[in-house]
C-alpha cells in the first residue's frame, strides 16, 4: 500500500504522530469558551485501541483459506488496527463512536487487491459466500460512504483497500490524458502528473489523505473547480468491477452514441461497481498563479460579484466567499496567540471602513487565477474591473496566499476540538443563483435553531460559518461549518437533530442535499426528494443488473 | 403546431415551395460529372404524394375515438400528408425510399399532444392497446431517429408530434437559465430568448427544421459548440414522460447525490421516456463575433493549430478546419456558374501560396469567437499569435463571414442532387487528438474503397470531403461528406455497403460510431462496441423499468 496505515490515525485526521498547533494554543479555547458561552472547555480524550475490544472476524476457516489464495495471505489483514482503521470514514458522527471506542461497525477484514481482477475475484467471493464488500479509498468520507454496515443476515463485511492499485499507467501529452489506477492518493498522482509538467488540478480540502478513486465515487468537488472542473468534467472514461463482471464506460471527448455511462458511474459510491482506473483529462502546470482577496459590505453584495465571476468568460480558477461571521471567525482564530485581542480590527483598517461605509464585519472575498503568464495577467485585470463595479475594498495578494498556503489544514482542528467537548460539522448544498440567498438565510437558521435546541447548558451557543465554495454560471454551492458544545449525555442524537433540521430545510429550500460530499449512509433518506420515483426507480434497476445480490456497499446512495 | 406540416417537404429538405439555386446551376452540373468522372446526370425526379398509396391506418374504431376524446378530435391526424411527412427523418437512405414512393413503413396516426399529461396518457393508451409511439419533433434525423419502425406484431404505430409543445415557459436572468417545452423550433426558441437578450447558443446545421427536444434526445452538438457546450453541457434538468409515469431530473448547477440522471436521459432518443421541458443555460447574446480563415499546408497542421486553441483558456466559439479536399471542393462550388474555371485560383493568391510553400490545395481552418467586445479582441489577438506559430496564412475575416452566412444551407443541397442521380451522404465521429490522423486516414479509405467497389459504371467515382467540426481538450470530431453517383439498381444496398465500411473502420480505429447525429436504427448494430456488454445491460434495464412494455421508440438505440 502507498501508505501504511498504522502511521495514519485511525480515529482522526491526517499523520498518528502529528499534534496540531492549535492543541497547545491556550489563547484560542479561552476565546472560543467565550464565544460558545461555556465557562470552561471540559476534557474528551479518545480511547486508545488497546482499550477497546473488536467482535471476532467472521472470515475464517477455508472461506479465509480460499481468499489468501486469491489475492495473498498478506493482503488480507484481520489485526484490529486494520480493521478499525476501516470501520468508518471521517465525519464527525464517525470520530465521535471512534474515539467512544464503539467498534461494533467494523469489517470482518481488510483485503488489498492488486489488480482488477483481484477486485472482480473479492466480489465473486463475497457473492458466494455473503459478504458485503465496501470499497475504501482514503476513507475519507464524511456522509459514512465507507462505512462498514450490511444487513443482519450478512455472513459478514470485507472492505477492500484499493491503496495498492496506485500507478499512473500512462500520459498521452497531445490529447492531455492519463489513465491513472484508482486507488492513488492525491500527492502521489500529482507528483506523478507534475513530474511530466502536468496537473490534474483535483484539491479537494482532503487532498493529502483522499485517492482519485473516492473523488470520482463521490462526485467531489476540487478547491479550482472553476478552471479544473468536477470529475463529471475531467473524467473520460473508466473502468469498473462488479459482480456481473468487468466493464469499461466509454472513453471519448464526446460522443452521441447515446446515454453516456461515464457520466452514471460519476458519483455512484461504490454501488454500481468498483471503479479500478480511470482515463482522466489532465493540463500543463500553470505558468502562473494570481489569490487575492476583497471584502464586500454583505454577502449578497458578494455573492452578486462572484456571479459576475462565474458569468464571464474569465478563467478564474476559485471563487471563496465567506460570510460576516466566517470572515470574522477565521480572521480571529488565526490572530490567536499572537499577543493580540482576536477581536479587535487594526485602526487603519477601521478607518477604511468606515469611510467606505462598510460595516464592521464585513464578507471576504477570495479569487483565484491560474494558467499561463499573460492569461493570469488580463483575467486579474478583468476580474478587477468587475468587482470594482460590485463595491469592494481589494486586501491584495496576502490573504489569498495565506488560504492557499493553508488549504488543505483545517480538517487538522477537529481532533483538538474533540478532545474539548466540541463538536464541530460540515455540510454542503447547491442552488440557482437566485435562489441563493434565500437557501443560506433558511439552512442557517434550521442549523441555528436545531443547535440551541440541543445545547448542554445554559448560556452556551453553537456558531454557523458559510461561504460559496463553488461557483458555475447558474448557480453556486454553500459549504456551511458549524461549531457546538456538546451534549454529551446524547452525542449522536444531539448530531442527527442538527443534520436532519439542516437536510429538510435545504430540501425544502430548493438546494441539492450534497454539493460535493456525497451520499454515503447519512444522505440516503433524502434521495428520494432529489431524484424522484422514477429516478430511484432507475438507479434501482442499474444496481440490480449489475450486482443482482446486492453485494455492493450497502446502505450507501440507495435505501438498501 | 408551429410550422404547418403541409408548408414543409414531406420528402426534402425545408419549404415545400422552396427551390434551391443549384437547381437551375448549369455550370455546376457539368463540373460536378467532370468530378465524379460521369458523362452527364440522369434525371430521377421524387413520386408525387398523390401516386402513392399508404396502407391502411391500424388506428380505427372505439380506440381512434378514445385517442380523440384524450387528445382532441383535431390533433389526431391520419390523412396522407401527416402520415407520410412522419414515416422518416431526413437521412440519405430515408429520403431514397420516401422519393421511390416507399411508404410501407408509416404511422398509423400522427398524435400532436398539447401537454406532458396528454404525452403520458398517449403512452397508456399504447400501452393499453399494443401501438408503439414514435417521438418527434422537426423529424430532422439523419440515423432513422424518428422512423415508423415496429415488430410485426404491434397493434399499430402512433407517431408522437411534440411541436404544439412550444412555450418558453420561464427565463431566470438571474441564473441564466429559461424552462422551455422541447417541441420548439431552433428559430422560435432563438427569437423568444433574443427578445429578452439571451441565446441559447446551439446551432446546429438543422437548426431552422430542428427541435429543442430532438437536440437533447440525440445529444447532438450547435457549429459554437466550443463555447456553447453540447447538450450535456447546457442542460440543467428535464422532464419526461414514460409509460411508467411522468418524472423530472435533478435540476441543480451541480450536485454530487449520486449520479446524474439528467445526463442520463441526454442522448436517450425517446427510448427512456418522452422529453417534455428541460431547463437550459442561456447566455446574454454576444456583444461582438469574430469569424475568420486560414490556411494551412495540410490537415494534420490545421489539426495541430486547432488543438492548440482548444487546449488554450481561449473563449473560441468555434473551429473548423476541412480537409484539402473539402477546402477545394467547397471553393469550386461556391465559384460556380459565376463565369470562371471553377478550378482556377487567382494568380496573386497561387503566388502566394507557392512563396509560401505551400501546396495548390491547402486547407482551410475557420475560427469563430464570440463574446463581450473585449474578449473577443483579447481571444482574437491571443489565437492570432497561437496560430502564427503554426505556419498559416490569414485570409481575414471574409471566408468567416461566408460561412456564417451559409452556415444553415448545406442540407437545401441535397434534394436537387438526389433529383440528378447523384447520392450524398455524411456521418461522423471523434477520437483522441493522438488518434485523429490515424482515424481520418482509415475512415476515409473505408469510404472510398466502399464507393469504388460500388460505382454504378466504369470511370465513374465518389469523392470524400472531411472536416473537423468539434474541437475539445482531449480530442476532436470528424464530420465526412460523400457525393457519389448513385447505384439504380442497387440504391439501398451501395448505402448500406458505404456506411458499413465506414463504421467499422471507426469502431476498429478509436472512433466514436456518433459524435453528433446520435445512434438511431441506423448506428444500433454498432453500440455494443461502444458500450460493450455490461453498459447494453445497463441501458436495457433502464429501459425496463421505465417502459416494461417497450412502448417507446422501437429498434432505435438500442437493438430490440
Amino acid at each position: 500500500m502507498t501508505i501504511d496505515r498504522k502511521t495514519l490515525r485511525w480515529n482522526g485526521w491526517g499523520p498518528a504522530d502529528y499534534t496540531d498547533p492549535l492543541a497547545g494554543n491556550i489563547p484560542a479555547w479561552e476565546w472560543m469558551c467565550e464565544v460558545l458561552g461555556l465557562e470552561r472547555l471540559p476534557s474528551t480524550p479518545a480511547k486508545d485501541l488497546g482499550e477497546i475490544q473488536l467482535p471476532p472476524s467472521r472470515l475464517t476457516g477455508q472461506p479465509l483459506t480460499d481468499l489468501q489464495n486469491a489475492i495473498g495471505a498478506d493482503h488480507v489483514r484481520l489485526d484490529p488496527y486494520e480493521r478499525a482503521f476501516h470501520a468508518r470514514g471521517k465525519s464527525y458522527v464517525d470520530l465521535l463512536a471512534l474515539r467512544a471506542g464503539n467498534l461494533a461497525m467494523v469489517p470482518d477484514a481488510v483485503v488489498y487487491p492488486g489488480n482488477p481482477l483481484q477486485v472482480f475475484e473479492t466480489l465473486r467471493f463475497a457473492d458466494t459466500h455473503g459478504f458485503k464488500v465496501i470499497p475504501f479509498g482514503g476513507g475519507s468520507s464524511v456522509v459514512g460512504g465507507v462505512n462498514a454496515v450490511a444487513p443482519a443476515d450478512a455472513t459478514g463485511i470485507l472492505t477492500l483497500d484499493l491503496t495498492r492499485m496506485n500507478r499512473v499507467l500512462t500520459v498521452d501529452e497531445e490529447a492531455l490524458t492519463a489513465v491513472v489506477e484508482t486507488g492513488i492518493y492525491g500527492p502521489a498522482l500529482e507528483e506523478a502528473l507534475n513530474k511530466r509538467g502536468f496537473t490534474l488540478g483535483h484539491f479537494p480540502q482532503s487532498f493529502e489523505y483522499s485517492t482519485l478513486g473516492g473523488w470520482i465515487a463521490a462526485r467531489g468537488a476540487g478547491q479550482q473547480s472553476n478552471r479544473y472542473g468536477k470529475p463529471e468534467d475531467w473524467v473520460v472514461g473508466a473502468k469498473l468491477a462488479s459482480p456481473a463482471g468487468l466493464w469499461a464506460t466509454e472513453c471519448f471527448p464526446a460522443s452521441a452514441a447515446g446515454p453516456s455511462l461515464t457520466d452514471l458511474v460519476i458519483g455512484s459510491e461504490g454501488r454500481l461497481g468498483i471503479l479500478t482506473e480511470a482515463t482522466i483529462r489532465i493540463h500543463p502546470i500553470p505558468e502562473a498563479r494570481d489569490y487575492r482577496g476583497f471584502l464586500f459590505r454583505s454577502f449578497a453584495e458578494g455573492a452578486a460579484a462572484v456571479r459576475a465571476l462565474a458569468q464571464s468568460d474569465l478563467p478564474i480558477a476559485m471563487t471563496r466567499l465567506s460570510d460576516a461571521d466566517e470572515t470574522h471567525f477565521l480572521r480571529a482564530f488565526s490572530s490567536l496567540g499572537r499577543n493580540k485581542d482576536p477581536e479587535a480590527v487594526g485602526f487603519l483598517e477601521r478607518g477604511l471602513l468606515s469611510m467606505r461605509k462598510f460595516p464592521d464585519r464585513p464578507c471576504l472575498l477570495l479569487v483565484g487565477i491560474e494558467g499561463d503568464k499573460a492569461t493570469v495577467q488580463w483575467a486579474r485585470e478583468r476580474s478587477r474591473q468587475t468587482l470594482t463595479k460590485h463595491a469592494c475594498i481589494s486586501l491584495g495578494t496576502k490573504p489569498g496566499e495565506r488560504w492557499y498556503e493553508r488549504r488543505f489544514a483545517t480538517p487538522y482542528a477537529r481532533d483538538p476540538m474533540l478532545d474539548r467537548g466540541l463538536g464541530v460539522d460540515t455540510l454542503e448544498t447547491a442552488t440557482r443563483w437566485s435562489n441563493l440567498m434565500h437557501l443560506y438565510t433558511q439552512v442557517r437558521t434550521a442549523i441555528k435553531e436545531a443547535m440551541a435546541e440541543t445545547m448542554p447548558s445554559k448560556g452556551a451557543r453553537g456558531l454557523v460559518l458559510a461561504h460559496v465554495s463553488h461557483s458555475y454560471a447558474d448557480g453556486a454551492s454553500l459549504y456551511f461549518t458549524y461549531v457546538f458544545p456538546r451534549n454529551r449525555d446524547n452525542e449522536r442524537e444531539q448530531w442527527k437533530t442538527i443534520k436532519t433540521a439542516a437536510s429538510e430545510a435545504i430540501v425544502e429550500h430548493g438546494g441539492t442535499i450534497s454539493h460535493h460530499h456525497g451520499v454515503g449512509t447519512d444522505h440516503a433518506k433524502w434521495m428520494m426528494e432529489e431524484k424522484g420515483p422514477a429516478g430511484m426507480g432507475v438507479l434501482k434497476a442499474v444496481r440490480h443488473v449489475l450486482d443482482p445480490h446486492g453485494v455492493m456497499n450497502p446502505s450507501k446512495l440507495l435505501p438498501d
